[in-house]
């Protein structure tokens, strides 16, 4: 999978899981709420730096960005 | 740990895995040896396609440039 991708679903999986719908998520962020779309739909080659502040906004370390779906819930 | 010299470290340290010096290393991984440096000390903020690169040339999937060493050998 695109790591754009697996990155970006994986924002948008714990972003939900905080309960916060795009707008007050991206501004508690500091980023545009059309950015957040855009990384979330994985159209955005991040940096590290970048990934470090999501998961400081999501509050997890930023390893958890980079699950496989299948590590998740295997079968 | 600041997220750059976190995924330096996991390069230079799966790198030594592999047997291979930094020369032959980025020669295989297409980037100069002196970038290589750079990036294990911790001084390159990658992009997702970058740190995907690097994690194909290291034969591993991205996530295991993110594990923290806490996390490879437990007390």
């Amino acid at each position: 999978m695109d790591i754009r991708k697996l990155v970006g679903g994986n924002v948008a999986r714990l972003r939900k899981k905080t309960g916060l719908k795009q707008e007050p998520f991206s501004e508690a962020a500091g980023i545009s709420q059309s950015y957040l779309s855009q990384i979330e739909n994985g159209h955005v080659n991040l940096t590290l730096l970048g990934v470090n502040d999501l998961a400081q906004a999501l509050g997890v370390p930023p390893i958890e960005l980079f699950r496989e779906l299948s590590e998740m819930n295997p079968d």
